[in-house]
C-alpha cells in the first residue's frame, strides 16, 4: 500500500503537494476547508479542523498527518498524538509557530538574533516601549496574522486602541523594535523526526504592502557569512524547536551586516515557491518527504538563478484561464502555477517562476510574465 | 471555468499528466478503464472506452478529449466528432498509429525514410520478402502490439503460422526488413491543432527485450545533421499526420548514416520521460498544452545530460516503497516516479531520472538509484 499524507487544509500549499506526491506514489489526501477550495483534487474530507471527531476519523486513514496552515488548535493536536497518529510538525513545534510572543520568548532562550521585543497589555506598556525604542515600534497581535495582517507600525497607543481593548483577561499584544533593515530574506530548512536536516539557499523577499510580491533565488550579493550564518539560524531553529518538516524564517538584513529572525512558518512557504522549478528537490516534495521521514532530497538550485513572482488579485475580469495563451507564447519558458481560485483584490491566486544563468535576465522574465496575469 | 482535458485511459502516461495540469491550473478528469489504476486520483469515470455512450457522457463534460493510449475504436472517436467534441490527436491521426500497415503506406506518400516493407497474407508473400531480404525479417501484427509484444524475428513462414491461421479474411500482416542498426532513437515533437510545432532534442533509446530500458538525453555524440534530420521526420509526420499533441517517433540509426522510422505514438511515449525532469517543459505539461491549443512551451534541455532508467517489474516483495527509503538515501539528486501499480515480471511500474552535466556521472545515477527498485 502507498505512503499516505494526511494534510489539513485545503489551500495553495496542499495543492502544490498533490504534484510530488503523485510523482512519488505518495497517496495525499486533504481535510478541506470547504468544496471547491484550491486542493480540491485531493480532497477527501471535508469538515472543521477545530473539530477533534472530524480531524480524528480523517487522521486515522493516513500515516502522517502534517498542515496547509498552523492553525489547528492545540486540544485537536494533542487529542491527535494521544491516539497514536504520527503529526509533523508536533503540537509542541506548532505551539511557537501559533503565538508570536511564545516564539519570541523561545528564540531568546535559544539565543537567536531578533529585534528587541516586549509583551504589554497596556497603553503605558507600549508607550515605555516606544520610549525606549525612538517612538516608534511594530505592534503584532500574537495569533492569527498573515501578509501583513495583524501588523501595524505605530507611533503612539492609541493607534492599537481596538487591539488592546478586544484583549481578553490576562491577553498580551507583542511589540517590536521598527528595525531599519536594508531588505528582507528567508532561509527554508527542512528537517526529518529522525533528524536529518537540509538547508536551501538563502533567498530574498520583496514585500510590497506587506505581501511577498517576489523571490530572488539565492539572495543576490549574498556573501558565504551571510548564507552560512542564514543555514545556522534556519538549522538552530529547526532543532531547538523540534520542527519536522518545511521551516521557513524570514529574516531582516541590516545595515550593519546582522540578521534578525521577522518570523517563522512552520510548512512550505511562499518564498520557497521557486524550488519547485529552480531546485533539484522543491519544497513541496521535500515537505512530503520529511514528514514521512524519508531521506531529504538535494536542496541545491538547478540553475544560478531563480526568480518568483506573485500573482496577487489576478484578472479584473475573465479569470487566469483566459491571460494563459498570451503569457505561455510570450514566455515559453516561464513556469505558471495556479492556484484554482477566483481572482479578488490582493490574494495570491498563482504564481510564475524564470530560472537562468543571468539573474537581470530571470527576474525580467518573470515579472514581465506576472504582468499578464494583472488587471 | 479551468480549463478540462479528458483522458481516455487510466495508465501511467494518464497519471503523470495530472502534475502538471494541477500546476497550470487544468481541470484533467480520466476514463480509466477499472478502478485503481495509475491515474485513479483524476479518474472521474471509470467504464469501456470501446463502448460510445460511455465515452460520448464523458466526454460532455470537458473541453477536450485526449488519450493514455491508441485503442479508442475509429467508431467511437467519429461519434465525438460528429457531437461536437474537440478530439486531439483527431481520428484521422489515429487512423495511422492503430494500425502499422496503414502507417507504413501513408509515410511512403510522404517519402519519409522507413525500412523496406511489405503486406502479405500468405506464406507465399513471407517467403518470397524473405528471400528478396537476406533470408531473415521482422514480420508485426498490424495492431495491439506494444512493448515488443505482436514483433517476431523470423526466418521461415512456419514461424509466424500461428498469426497467418487467426487472419481474418481479408486480413495481412506487415513484414520489414531486419535493419542492421548501430542504436535505436526517438524524436518527439509536439504540435497544436492550429499549427505550432516544437522539437525535443533527439535521445537514445536502449532496450532489452523490446522493452525500453533506459534513455539518454540527448543523444550521445549525435551531429547537428544527424538532430536535425530527426527533427524534420518528426515534423514531417506531424504535419503529414495532421497530429495534435505529442507525437513521438522510435527511429533506427544505421551504420551508414540513416535514420529509418520504426514506430510510432501519438501521446506522451516512454521515451520522454527524460523531460519531466531534464526538459524546461516536460512532455506531459507540453501534451495538455498542445491539445487544448494553447502555445507551446520551451522544449530545452535544462541541463547538458538527462537519463531516464526504467523500473521494470520492481521488487519480487514489499512494492516499490519499501524500497524508497534507502534509495533516496543514496541518491538524493536523483528524481523517482512510481505508477502505483502493483509490480509484476517485466511490468513498468515506475522510472528514475538523474540530470546532469557528466554523461557518465548522470547515467551512472540514474542506474544505481533504478536498481534499488529491482528483485
Amino acid at each position: 500500500m502507498a505512503l499516505r499524507v494526511g494534510i489539513i487544509g485545503g489551500g495553495q500549499l496542499a495543492r502544490m503537494m498533490i504534484a510530488p506526491a503523485v510523482e512519488l506514489g505518495i497517496d495525499v489526501r486533504v481535510l478541506a476547508e470547504e468544496p471547491g477550495m484550491a486542493a480540491q483534487l485531493a480532497a477527501t474530507a471535508v469538515g472543521d479542523y477545530r473539530d477533534t471527531d472530524t480531524v480524528l476519523a480523517f487522521a486515522r486513514e493516513v500515516d502522517v498527518v502534517t498542515f496547509d496552515h498552523e492553525h489547528v488548535p492545540q486540544d485537536v493536536l494533542t487529542a491527535l498524538v494521544d491516539a497514536g497518529v504520527a503529526v509533523h510538525p508536533g503540537p509542541h513545534a506548532l505551539w511557537f509557530a501559533q503565538d508570536k510572543l511564545r516564539m519570541r520568548a523561545r528564540l531568546a532562550e535559544l539565543g537567536l538574533p531578533q529585534p528587541d521585543w516586549a509583551a504589554f497589555s497596556d497603553a503605558a506598556g507600549l508607550q515605555d516601549f516606544l520610549d525606549a525604542h525612538g517612538g516608534r515600534a511594530v505592534v503584532k497581535t500574537p495569533r492569527g496574522g498573515y501578509d501583513g495582517k495583524g501588523v501595524r507600525v505605530v507611533s503612539a497607543p492609541d493607534e492599537v486602541a481596538d487591539w488592546l481593548a478586544a484583549l481578553a483577561d490576562g491577553g498580551e499584544l507583542l511589540v517590536e523594535e521598527h528595525v531599519d533593515f536594508t531588505r528582507e530574506l528567508a532561509q527554508q530548512v527542512a528537517r526529518r523526526p529522525s533528524g536529518q536536516l537540509v538547508a536551501y539557499p538563502v533567498v530574498e523577499t520583496v514585500q510590497r504592502d506587506g505581501v511577498c510580491a517576489e523571490v530572488l533565488a539565492p539572495a543576490p550579493h549574498a556573501s558565504a557569512r551571510l548564507s552560512d550564518v542564514a543555514a545556522s539560524i534556519g538549522a538552530r531553529i529547526a532543532e531547538g524547536l523540534d520542527v519536522a518538516g518545511m521551516l521557513a524564517v524570514e529574516l531582516f538584513e541590516t545595515s550593519d551586516d546582522r540578521l534578525l529572525i521577522n518570523e517563522l512558518a512552520m510548512r512550505p512557504h511562499n518564498s520557497g515557491h521557486w524550488s519547485q522549478d529552480g531546485a533539484v528537490t522543491g519544497q513541496f516534495e521535500q515537505h512530503l518527504r520529511a514528514v514521512l521521514d524519508l531521506p531529504l532530497g538535494d536542496p541545491s538550485p538547478r540553475r544560478a538563478w531563480s526568480v518568483m513572482v506573485n500573482i496577487l488579485g489576478g484578472p479584473v475580469s475573465g479569470g487566469l484561464d483566459s491571460r494563459l495563451p498570451a503569457a505561455l507564447e510570450a514566455h515559453p519558458a516561464v513556469k505558471v502555477h495556479t492556484y484554482g481560485k477566483d481572482p479578488r483584490p490582493g490574494r495570491k491566486v498563482g504564481h510564475v517562476t524564470a530560472v537562468g544563468d543571468e539573474l537581470d535576465a530571470v527576474a525580467y522574465e518573470a515579472r514581465a510574465a506576472a504582468v499578464f496575469f494583472s488587471d
